[in-house]
């Protein structure tokens, strides 16, 4: 199998995302590895003699993807017997025409500490757990949004990758048996924030599927339950005008996305 | 200033890591605007003139990042009149040459629920909250990982990091006051378990900084208090020989990028 490398002197996140991106368009399977961290002639030196194990073994060359902030562990990297993409160098060159600006890489200025919005980000995955399945009732004040939803329609992941990812202070909410009497109403906890709120929804059968995963045969993941639920809580987004997403079909990229999309909700970090 | 798009037919995620990426070389603010889901031409029609919209009330062309699946929109994308970025493009013609097989793009390859691994993921979340901070001490036989470490030394939110990005399941458990007698020993919750530690620590004063924000002047936030925990732990990391990482000066990217080099543990999704 060919070896696909990703390679660094910081995490190699962005060479990871570019060349997976890239290598998922072919029908091929490729045996990843990332060497992050590079930050020395003599670590190069040694993920050379790797990259040239690899070819011996496989008889194919492997595709590097490497983006390399120091030139002299840059320059090496280049005389790897690989097939070697610097992927964001060839467009620094016609950018610094755009922009009449000349490039001034800094180390790790992506994915490091040092972005300026790291604390808020930290801070905000600490809200989305204090603040995760409603058990914080009284921090609402503080949420930039409050996904609310029955079990299992994908709130928490969400709100986790909204925080890690975006360093958006997201709150849920389960709606539970507790909020529906005969019909369904607005949570008195969730009365004053109801522009914060988005609804999440989900198909029964998939409902039912992941809820006796975790329970089975029981009144909770039965579909009577399951669709019941889901109704109610469809009525409440309708009624009271909560923007809603049916999760079934997406993944909490896209579900994230498609949030900060529609409600227009600003992220702190990029 | 100056806007960039990052626009795609699926989450653009990948756009906005790459654009991102290639702009921060660059000392310049600008204005970051994504739009996913671009997935018919009309919706493109409007986003093209988007585009135009910036470019005439700031006077410069907006750079604009994009990936399309759909040809017919891709087409559209590239005659805005901004500076399109179709970055990965370039890259397949030459890399069909090198791997032998034509391309075959997949609607929302990348970041969709159809990724293979993606059901593994959200396990791994679920794992991650239900053994966060040593809630649950029975599932550790289930860990990928287990890190260890005081309390706010970057245990959750790497464990989350590693669970979302990498479906690795990390369970966390934090040393307190009652696993330190007159010298910390190895929790017995922890025996057995002993190649899956990894141990975090942090410098003192970051660690006393930190408490301090949660509990002001408190024992648990005390500059004397924090130095022996840390020595403790510091102490037990080397006589159990578990690896460790001071966790001070880097982000939760890096610590787990640190971590999966440290240990060759095997991420479950590229």
């Amino acid at each position: 199998m060919r070896a696909a490398f990703y390679i660094s002197d910081g995490t190699a996140i962005t060479a990871e995302v570019f060349g997976h991106a890239l290598l998922s368009l072919f029908p091929v399977e490729f045996q990843h590895i990332t060497i992050p961290f590079v930050e020395t002639e003599q670590h190069a030196e040694t993920v050379l003699e790797q990259i040239k194990a690899h070819f011996e073994e496989s008889g194919q060359r492997p595709l590097v993807f490497y983006t390399m902030v120091n030139s002299e562990v840059r320059q090496l990297m280049s005389e790897s017997v690989g097939i070697n993409y610097n992927f964001l160098d060839q467009f620094v060159a016609p950018l610094e025409k755009v922009i009449g600006v000349p490039s001034k890489p800094e180390k790790h200025r992506t994915h490091s500490i040092h972005e300026k919005t790291y604390d808020i980000r930290i801070e905000a995955v600490n809200y989305a757990l204090a603040n995760d399945d409603g058990s914080n009732l009284k921090d609402y004040h503080e949420a930039d949004i409050i996904l609310v939803g029955v079990s299992r329609s994908g709130k928490t992941p969400t709100s986790l990758y909204l925080a890690l990812q975006y360093g958006i202070k997201a709150a849920n909410y389960p709606f539970t048996e507790d909020d529906m009497g005969d019909i369904l109403k607005m949570p008195a906890s969730l009365r004053g924030f109801q522009k914060k709120l988005f609804g999440l929804t989900i198909d029964a059968n998939r409902l039912h599927q992941i809820r006796s995963e975790r329970k089975a045969n029981s009144r909770y993941a039965s579909m009577q339950q399951c669709r019941m639920e889901l109704r109610e809580v469809e009525n409440l987004y309708r009624k009271e005008k909560i923007p809603f997403l049916n999760s079934t079909k997406f993944s909490i990229e896209e579900i994230s996305a498609k949030i900060l999309a529609t409600t227009g909700l600003q992220r702190k970090k990029y």
